[in-house]
C-alpha cells in the first residue's frame, strides 16, 4: 500500500503547520482590523453553482473534481472562493450591504502538479459586496498592502489596472472581437518575456503589425500613476469606456492618497488577468522578480447579478496562500518553531516520575504547556526525545533537589541550567 | 437555481463565525497547552487507505464520498482524522515516538441529516502514537476534562471502560461470537433505555435468559471507580482478558489521581463504543442528560500496524464540534459577537468624508479594527448600517468638532458621547 498522500496535496506535519499558522494569523489579523468578518461554506457544492454563467468558466470546470453523491446530486468540491461567496449572497437577501468577508480556506483543482502549485491548496478571499463606489476598490488594495508588510515582504508591488481601458484598446487597435482573448493574453506576458516577446506572439496570432504597434507603444508606458493614467487619457480620448476606466483609477489613487497608503502600487497597462467575470480595476501583486503573481483581484459588478437577477457590486482579492509560505520560507523571513511547547518535565529516575506528572500537571494547570514521558523511558533518551521534538526547556526532576523544593530548567539550546523553587516554578517559566 | 449549499453542509456566515472561533481557539489553546502539536492532512484520501482492514469498517465506507479523479484514480473525502493519522505516522518513520498530535479539521459522511447532525462537519482530535502506558491515556483524559471546563461546561462525565473486559463479559455471560456485536449494542444504550430497555432488546435479539442475567447484574454496578472496579475484578477473576483491562483501568485511574484531575470521570461498565479497532480503555464524554456523547476514543493499538506492518500503540479521542457548539450555543455559554470590529467612523456628511477616512486608516495602521461607508450614504443610513452589522462604537466625525481637533465617540449600546481629541482617539479606543 502507498502511503502518500493522494498527488497534489500534502500533509502538513507539526513543524510546517505552526509556519503556518503564524502566517495565516498575521493575515486574519490585518483582514479583521480592515473590518472583513469572518465566513466559511462547504466545501462540495451543487455543480449547477460551479458550472453558472458567469462562474469560474469552462477552463476552471476543466479542472474541477466532480461527482454524483449518493442520492444522484451532481456536485463538485468548489475551486475558489468568489463563487460561493456569490452564492451565499444570492441565498442570504437580508445580508446588510456593503458586505465585508474573509474567507481563508481550501480549494480544489485538478491540474498540473509542481512547486508551491497543488491540487489542494489554501486560499484567503477578501471581498466587499455592495458598493461600486472605487473607495471599495482602494479599501482592498490598502488591506493587501498591509497584509504583504505585516508579513514582513520588502519589494513587492501593487499593480492596477482596468477592464474597461483594455476594452478600450483593443478597440483602438482593431483587433477583432475574437481575437481578444488571446491578444490580451500576450499583453498579460509583457513583464515576463519583453516587447519582442509580445511582438512575436501577437505576430503568431496573427495579429496585424499596425495593431502591432498601437498596442505596443500603448503597454509600455511607465511612470508614475499620474503620468501613466495622463498619456493614456489622450491616447483613449475618444472611447466611453476607455474614459470610464481611466476615472475609475484616478478615483482609486486619489482615496489611496487620501488614506496616505504606502506608494507600493502602480499602473500596470499590460496587466490584463485571465476571469472574464472583472468588470473595472483588476489588481496583481507581485514579490520580487522571477516569483511571480502572489495575490490577484479586481471589480466584478456583474457575477452576483448572473445568480440573482439584479446586479450587485463586488469587488476583492485573493491570496495564493501556498505561494506566499513558500517564498517566505525560501527568503527565510519565517521563524523556525519546531514544537509550540514550552516545557518538558524530565524525571531522572522512576522514584520521581510521580512528582514529574505532578509538577507537569501543575504547570497545564497555570496555562504553561508542558509535556512528559508517557513511555517511562531513562533519563538520557527522554532528553534525547526532547531535542527531537524540539522542546525550548525542559524541567528536570531528581530526588536531591526535591529534598529542597527544587527542580533544574535547562534551556536546551545553551545548555544552561538554573535552579528553582517549584513554587517558583510556573512564574519562572512565564517570565522566559 | 438553488442557492442554498448542498444538503448536510452549511455556509457559516461571520456572526456564527465568530461563535465557532471562540469555540476552536478554546480548544487549539489547550490541546497545545498539553502538548499535542498542530497537523493537517488532505480532504482526498486514496480509496486503499480509506476502505484498508482495520480502518473504519464497513459502516462508515457506506457514508463515504467516493469518486475517481482525472486521472482515474479511486479517491474519497476522508471521514475521520484517524484513519489519516495511521497513514502520516505509516510514511513518516523518522517522526519521534511518542507523536502527539491535534487535528481540527472538516469530515465528510453521507449519512442522515438531522440537528447538530450534517455531512460536512468539523472534527477536533487529539492523539499520542507510540506509547502503550496508561499514562498516554491519562494524559487525554485530563486534556479532554480541561477541554470541558475551558469551555465552561459544568455537567458533563467522561465515561470508562475497556475493551479488555466488554470481551470478558461476553464469555463470562456466554454469547456466541456471532452474537457478540449485536449485545453489545444493546449494552451501550443502558444509559437511554434503562435495565427494562435492554432486557427486552437482548429477549428480541435471543439471547439467553441466564446470560442476560449475568449482563445486566454485571453492567448496572455503580459506583466510585475503586468500587466498581472492586466488584468487576470478583466476577471476572477466572478471565485473562478481564484481569489485563482491569489492570489497565486501575492503572489509569491512578495516574488521573496522581494528576489531581478533577473527578468528571466515571467507570461506566456499559459503555461499548462501536468502532472496531480499539484494543484497551475507551472514553466518552456525555454533557447532561438528553444530548447524549459530545467526543469519544479509545485505545487502538493494532490499527496503525494494519497499516505498516508492526504495531505500533496509539490512543486518542475525537470531539464532535458541531454538538459542542450547538449545546453551548442552545445552553447560552457562548458571547453573542456580530462583528469582530470595534468601530466604525462615520462622516455626518460629504465635507468630511475625507477626514473620516483618514482617521479610519489611522486606527487600522494603529491596529485598531475599523471600517467606514464605501458607499458614501448619508448620517442616518451609515448609523442603521453600523447598528445592523453589529459594531460596538462609532466614531462620528462632524466640522464643528474637526475645528476643535475632536470626534465624538458613540457607544451603540448606550447611545452615550464622548468627546476625544484626534490625537488621544487610538489610546482612548485601546482602553474601551
Amino acid at each position: 500500500m502507498k502511503f502518500k498522500s493522494v498527488k497534489g496535496s500534502r500533509d502538513f506535519l507539526p513543524e510546517e503547520m505552526i509556519l503556518r499558522q503564524q502566517v495565516i494569523d498575521k493575515i486574519r489579523f490585518v483582514f479583521e482590523t480592515y473590518g472583513f468578518q469572518p465566513l466559511e461554506s462547504s466545501a462540495i457544492e451543487n455543480w449547477e453553482i460551479l458550472s453558472a454563467k458567469g462562474a469560474g468558466g469552462e477552463e476552471i470546470l476543466k479542472e474541477t473534481y466532480n461527482f454524483e453523491d449518493k442520492a444522484g446530486r451532481k456536485v463538485g468540491l468548489r475551486y475558489d472562493l468568489t463563487v460561493p461567496l456569490a452564492r451565499i449572497v444570492a441565498s442570504n437577501p437580508s445580508l446588510p450591504l456593503p458586505f465585508k468577508r474573509y474567507q481563508i480556506e481550501k480549494v480544489w483543482r485538478y491540474g498540473d502538479v509542481a512547486k508551491g502549485r497543488l491540487r489542494e491548496f489554501l486560499q484567503a478571499d477578501i471581498d466587499t459586496v455592495g458598493s461600486e463606489n472605487m473607495l471599495a476598490d482602494a479599501e482592498i488594495i490598502a488591506c493587501t498592502i498591509s497584509v504583504f508588510n505585516e508579513l514582513g515582504f520588502k519589494k513587492f508591488l501593487v499593480r492596477l489596472n482596468n477592464r474597461k481601458t483594455l476594452s478600450a484598446l483593443m478597440k483602438y487597435a482593431g483587433i477583432n472581437e475574437d481575437k481578444i482573448i488571446e491578444t490580451l493574453r500576450s499583453v498579460d506576458k509583457l513583464d515576463k518575456i519583453g516587447e519582442s516577446g509580445v511582438r512575436k506572439e501577437l505576430q503568431d496570432k496573427e495579429i496585424l503589425e499596425k495593431s502591432i504597434e498601437k498596442i505596443l507603444g500603448f503597454i509600455k508606458i511607465k511612470g508614475t500613476p499620474e503620468e501613466v493614467l495622463k498619456q493614456e487619457k489622450e491616447i483613449l480620448k475618444d472611447s466611453k469606456d476607455g474614459k470610464e476606466g481611466i476615472d475609475e483609477l484616478e478615483q482609486l489613487i486619489s482615496y489611496l492618497k487620501t488614506m496616505d497608503v504606502e506608494k507600493k502600487y502602480e499602473i500596470n497597462l499590460s496587466l490584463a488577468r485571465g476571469l472574464d467575470y472583472y468588470t473595472g480595476p483588476i489588481f496583481e501583486v507581485v514579490a520580487e522578480e522571477g516569483i511571480g503573481s502572489i495575490a490577484g483581484g479586481g471589480r466584478y459588478d456583474k457575477m452576483i447579478g448572473l445568480f440573482l437577477g439584479r446586479n450587485i457590486p463586488a469587488t476583492g482579492i485573493s491570496f495564493g496562500i501556498e505561494r506566499i509560505i513558500e517564498v517566505m520560507k525560501e527568503k527565510k523571513m519565517l521563524k523556525k518553531i519546531k514544537s509550540k511547547n514550552k516545557v518538558f518535565v524530565v524525571a531522572i529516575n522512576d522514584d520521581v516520575r510521580k512528582k514529574s506528572l505532578e509538577i507537569t500537571q501543575m504547570l497545564r494547570n497555570n496555562k504553561i504547556s508542558a509535556d512528559f514521558d508517557t513511555r517511562n523511558r531513562k533519563l538520557s533518551r527522554q532528553l534525547e526525545y526532547a531535542g527531537a521534538i524540539g522542546i525550548p526547556y525542559t524541567v528536570i526532576v531528581g530526588q536531591k533537589e526535591l529534598s529542597s523544593e527544587t527542580v533544574k530548567v535547562r534551556n536546551m539550546e545553551t545548555g544552561n541550567e538554573t535552579k528553582v523553587k517549584i513554587k517558583n516554578l510556573v512564574n519562572y517559566l512565564s517570565k522566559i
